[in-house]
């Protein structure tokens, strides 16, 4: 097996982009990415496969085969492409999918491009096909939204450990405050505690300031065997019962320690030695059960580490560095490529204003339903 | 890189399937190659990961994220699971990906397992769905559907090569005659010529008895590289402009002759070597022009193998040994997968009445949108 590493990485603001179609968000993205793999590398690099992260545009821009419709977009004709999909966690699929093609010295170079649209859609039906992400014939027939879902697990996680919803607070506060610095983030402004009390309920317990906001938003990144600064040196995932009542312990995120504990064993390292973790916080709750499953915290103690101050930039786990999902935005099929391409620029030390101090090692984790489908790489320094 | 091989294989019958659901119709072809597996290996080969197929289900079922459904069900909790889309070519894409991760030997052995239910659907706009392959904002945005972007494709090759429609009658009438052998077909009736000649416009000149009708389905096939009797010789995937009027040359099929292309220079061999040949036959011209792209005839000549009966069981090269998409019927996302599960069994020997005699080396081939992404794969007698 090659080792990989990742070249270029192109980030385009998240956000309503009216104007934007899909296939120039997605070019805006892969051009940023082959730009920055020409000033890292001194050249081009020729991609002999692109992976295309996507999970609602069938549904919701009546455009499916994003793999086709973004390689002949971007001048790429031939190549081969396909779309990959798990849900929320379809970018970190396409990655590994990409990390695997380059891995087997099949493909030297493979692009990947993580694109959704969730304005301008027929209908505007999304939260309908953000509910696809579960059971059809048992949650979302009911009425279940994801947004319910999760806030049935948030409910357990208070109920169980005897907490208040506060605890939660300083998540979204964490997220906001990091994304000041993120020209590409969706939200920049301050959330105060008394904001985070005084939120409107979206499915209690979850709050307006619990939930990450969908919205739209390109990311690619350049996977290659030929050595770069940043080398992914784990990459992994595992699935959990797609509905939420299937689970003998709702509170495990079973797929999120099998994923993570998968991703430490190939990268032969552990929580310890992470120095920032892009979490996937579409919801509060996830933050913490992620850092728990994680193993960063123990059972019932992850909402601790937000509350004590130990997830900032310069803290013990920082996580959400360049806003998170909650306010850098949440653009479903794209959001993995976006985490795994802000820890390439921490390990690369080239985050700007968002740069946590002595990054080495970066992980990124995205989640596809209510934790059933979780996708894990570990970025470090080469 | 590893070898890779195919186990076991698993075939449900493609047609309407009112009573049975998604994740119900996978698991019934998952348990086939389970069970085909257990016999050929002589014991379980526990698989690591999951690759579904399926293109339309999140728009007519309310159901995405499949890979964890499919898994979930089947008992696989944990296993990492993803679902490939590539329009109609979703299932050789699906084993594409499989095929790199064994070849890759990140894994021992992966299950693919094609799905579509176009029955029982969501305000049956099946036409709609199916259109989301081609160019959303110039192809089916004018209301061009499928079909009558096949129609125009059609059109130009009788135009160009001068012919009348009835030469493409032996298409239909062979996977009409193949299918009688088939117990997993949807139409084993037999077509006259006459009735070709009769059958009812769907979009000039593409009449009722050119276009393959779409259905439910699902098969399943495990690749392992565990040494078993059919080898993967070859994986290729190429791509060309998704929109029709993109296309300087629309007759040469170029993403065909690329796919096939290398799929002949990663098995090292060509055309003549080829014993059967699955192509993709959602519509008769495809038949002709895959037949030429893939190297079996003259450009213009394509339909001439089937005029002259070079198609049958016993000819020159034979396709659609079990009915083809015509009348084994084509359920869109798993019809990639029920051709090599079909190629291997006739690689295998084990072809029952549908058997091509002395077959050693097949090949399959499955086409998104109108030419637009096309996957081949070679397997071969080990």
């Amino acid at each position: 097996m090659s080792e990989v590493y990742i070249a270029g990485v192109g980030i385009t603001p998240a956000g309503e982009h009216w104007e934007r179609s899909l296939r120039e968000l997605a070019f805006a993205a892969l051009e940023g990415a082959a730009n920055d793999t020409e000033r890292l590398l001194g050249g081009r690099a020729p991609a002999e496969a692109l992976f295309a992260a996507n999970a609602l545009a069938g549904q919701l821009s009546g455009q499916a085969h994003l793999g086709v419709l973004i390689a002949d977009f971007a001048g790429l004709r031939g190549i081969e492409a396909v779309n990959v999909e798990a849900a929320g966690a379809s970018g970190g699929a396409a990655i590994r999918q990409a990390y695997i093609a380059v891995a087997s010295g099949q493909v030297e170079t493979a692009l990947v491009v993580g694109v959704e649209k969730t304005t301008d859609t027929i209908g505007g039906r999304v939260n309908a096909a953000m509910a696809t992400a579960s059971d059809s014939d048992f949650e979302s027939v009911q009425g279940a939204t994801p947004a319910a879902l999760a806030g049935l697990l948030m409910q357990r996680y208070l109920h169980t450990y005897g907490l208040e919803h506060a605890v939660f607070a300083d998540f979204a506060m964490n997220a906001h405050a990091n994304a000041k610095a993120n020209p590409n983030a969706m939200f920049r402004n301050t959330i105060t505690r008394d904001a985070y009390a005084r939120a409107g309920a979206v499915a209690d317990p979850i709050s307006m300031m619990d939930v990450a906001p969908e919205c739209d938003g390109a990311a690619a990144v350049v996977l290659t065997s030929r050595p770069t600064a940043v080398r992914v040196t784990a990459s992994a995932q595992a699935t959990d019962t797609l509905a939420l009542h299937d689970r003998p312990d709702l509170l495990g995120f079973d797929a999120a320690q099998l994923s993570a504990g998968r991703a430490y064993k190939m990268a032969n390292l552990g929580p310890d030695e992470i120095d920032l973790f892009e979490l996937f916080d579409a919801y509060t709750v996830f933050a913490a059960l992620s850092l728990e499953a994680a193993g960063f915290a123990e059972r019932g103690q992850g909402w601790r580490l937000a509350a004590e101050g130990q997830i900032g930039r310069d803290r013990r786990i920082p996580i959400q560095t360049f806003g998170g999902l909650k306010a850098r935005g949440n653009p479903i099929g794209a959001t993995g490529v976006y985490q795994v391409a802000e820890v390439a620029l921490q390990v690369r030390g080239e985050a700007g204003a968002s740069q946590v101090p002595n990054a080495r090692v970066g992980m990124a984790q995205c989640i596809g339903g209510i934790g059933a489908n979780i996708v894990t790489h570990i970025l470090q320094a080469a």
